[in-house]
């Protein structure tokens, strides 16, 4: 919610980590990047941006100007738009075009836009020089709440999705909320299946706001949507404070995420958006909570999951392609890289706004819950 | 020094780090390996291994029969032996190759060979799945004492070595004294070159051995030699634990290297070793510590820095080409990655055993370097 003229905006949510890396999620307007660069300790001259030929046009002025007037030598190179960006090939572009202007280790990469510029440039911010000071500055849904914050950088491989990247924590990240009035509105919808994620894992509050202000949130209202993304967002940072390199708790952000990424693989990347597949994917792995919390389900589910069912299917997902199989599904899920080595680990809900993770799940289960993720 | 029959093995030294990422640096055999493996948490069933060419058929055998017999899956790789190995083209490979093995979160990469291999394996590992437990099998003294503590990964990019990296720290180190007896002669003395820059500025009772034992160092006497790498691999231990990430004294490893860096670079990748670029900046270092502590230096070096002087000249440094001219040397260190904002930054000696970062250095104490390592 904008402060009022004269009060003091809310404090910014804190990464805490080891080894002296806190870093800041600040919800605040591109205006102020000269200032938080300052106060986090970086320096010019020169600032690398990387976004991509969307977002470029949008805030790259905007950018120039905050930064311009500080003193800032501005450099910036835009990447293609969408998920074939997430390459081993662009991020060996970024690299040469950075090693080429001839970087130093203060040099700051400035990444503007959503996820895929996020995870391209962050993972070459840590693997140029052994690691560059990373700035991320979110424009989408998904990146304010959820891929900016928590340090996964990296690009797919032909074997699979984010196979390649590294844990690569920013400097800190400048979320500017108007940046979402030009998010295109499935865009939006796919950035509110993250939302829904973080609620239904982890803040009950939050499901309920959800549930009364949808309508608010779909028009944009600006008080609504900034405070919506603010709270996902705090729900992010506290679980990668408490687990930065997924050992533990962590994976429960992966809520939706193995049924998801296999709808995404099988479906052919770029299909659906990463949000509508993560919806998918929710359907499933609600329907799987239910499962297990009360053996074969038929029909409506029991409380409390028909209360997070309603919530994921306002994210309207599109229909599953009955051209792909509930096998070809489940065999999709089998190289997603959270696995561990005792198979394929799910997160279901306990409740609403609490999550845990599930192993041994019978493949029964697994089935219904590709049947119901169809609505059939 | 080989623990008489019945007695205790020194400790391992432990690179102390926050975030519960302390690690053991052991030297013991290869065919402790799987115990190793077990100590650290990790398990199988498979492991990767990525060693060269030339290590591979001196010591894989070993490690599949120190491993096999512990039920651990072998899966190995040798890459041609050389720097020219440390390349973008050969990390991509080392990742196509276990993308399509299968590999999980829990599956280890195991660096078996020198720092050519621990850092292109370092990397791979830094960068699979966003980080595999990484374990460092050093086979040359400078992997021992030098490279495979402290997490630093990466290859080589067209415009300067290192400059695509990571800082990843390995689970543990295990190096085996045994196989320093397979060590060609001229990789023995490059990796003394890193003994004696660890000596000259953190160790100044090692200085003293090497002084006296020097001799039996050259003729691989198991016991003088297993100590002397001890204690230079607990330099860099300490260094390490003390500023993981190279913002403050890890610098001053770099000892002799701003100089040896420029050497490689005008001298040709490959023509030197890394050992003998080294030794050359070293010579020019301590001659510029000489210039920095005591003006214009002409002659013989004033005490303390006649006594570095003697102790790098055993390394016995081939000759500076004289094609190569000084200020052509001087321009390569400016692409050195080291350098700051501020300008270049030299290691310099306060004493044997002592040294600080010296920046702003004179132009003139840089030529009368570089005459004094030409032997001018």
């Amino acid at each position: 919610m904008p402060a009022p003229p004269g009060s003091t905006p809310p404090p910014a949510a804190v990464v805490a980590l080891p080894g002296g890396r806190d870093y800041a999620v600040h919800f605040d307007p591109l205006a102020e990047l000269a200032r938080h660069l300052r106060e986090a300790g970086l320096r010019g001259p020169r600032a690398l941006v990387v976004t991509d030929e969307t977002v470029g046009p949008l805030y790259l002025d905007a950018v120039r100007a905050a930064l311009g007037g500080a003193g800032w030598d501005v450099e910036a190179l835009a990447v293609p738009a969408g998920e074939a960006s997430k390459s081993v090939g662009q991020w060996s572009g970024v690299l040469d075009w950075a090693l080429r202007l001839g970087v130093d280790r203060q040099t700051p990469v400035l990444a503007l836009g959503g996820g895929v510029v996020g995870d391209l440039a962050g993972f070459a911010a840590a693997t140029l020089l052994r690691g560059l000071p990373l700035v991320h500055l979110p424009t989408t849904v998904i990146a304010q709440v959820d891929s900016a914050i928590g340090g996964k950088t990296g690009v797919n491989h032909a074997t699979g999705k984010n196979l390649v990247g590294a844990f690569y924590q920013p400097r800190f990240v400048l979320a500017d909320p108007a940046t979402l009035q030009t998010l295109p509105d499935r865009e939006l919808r796919s950035g509110l299946a993250e939302v829904v994620k973080h609620a239904l894992i982890a803040d009950a509050a939050l499901v309920e706001r959800l549930e009364r202000d949808w309508d608010q949130l779909l028009d944009r209202d600006e008080a609504v949507l900034g405070r919506v993304v603010r709270d996902a967002a705090a729900v992010k940072v506290g679980v990668v404070a408490a687990d930065e390199f997924e050992t533990g708790d962590r994976a429960l952000l992966n809520f939706g995420h193995t049924f998801g990424h296999a709808v995404e693989r099988e479906a052919g990347y770029g299909a659906l958006t990463h949000g509508e597949a993560v919806a998918l994917g929710m359907r499933a792995a609600v329907h799987l909570s239910a499962s297990l919390a009360s053996g074969r389900v038929a029909g409506v589910l029991p409380a409390p999951f028909d209360r997070a069912d309603a919530l994921v299917a306002r994210l309207a997902p599109p229909a599953l392609d009955a051209a792909v199989s509930d096998d070809a599904l489940t065999d999709a899920m089998q190289t997603d890289k959270k696995r561990t080595s005792r198979g394929l680990r799910f997160v279901v809900l306990d409740d609403v706004g609490r999550a845990r993770l599930a192993e041994d799940v019978p493949a029964d289960a697994i089935a219904a819950a590709w049947r119901y993720a169809r609505g059939e």
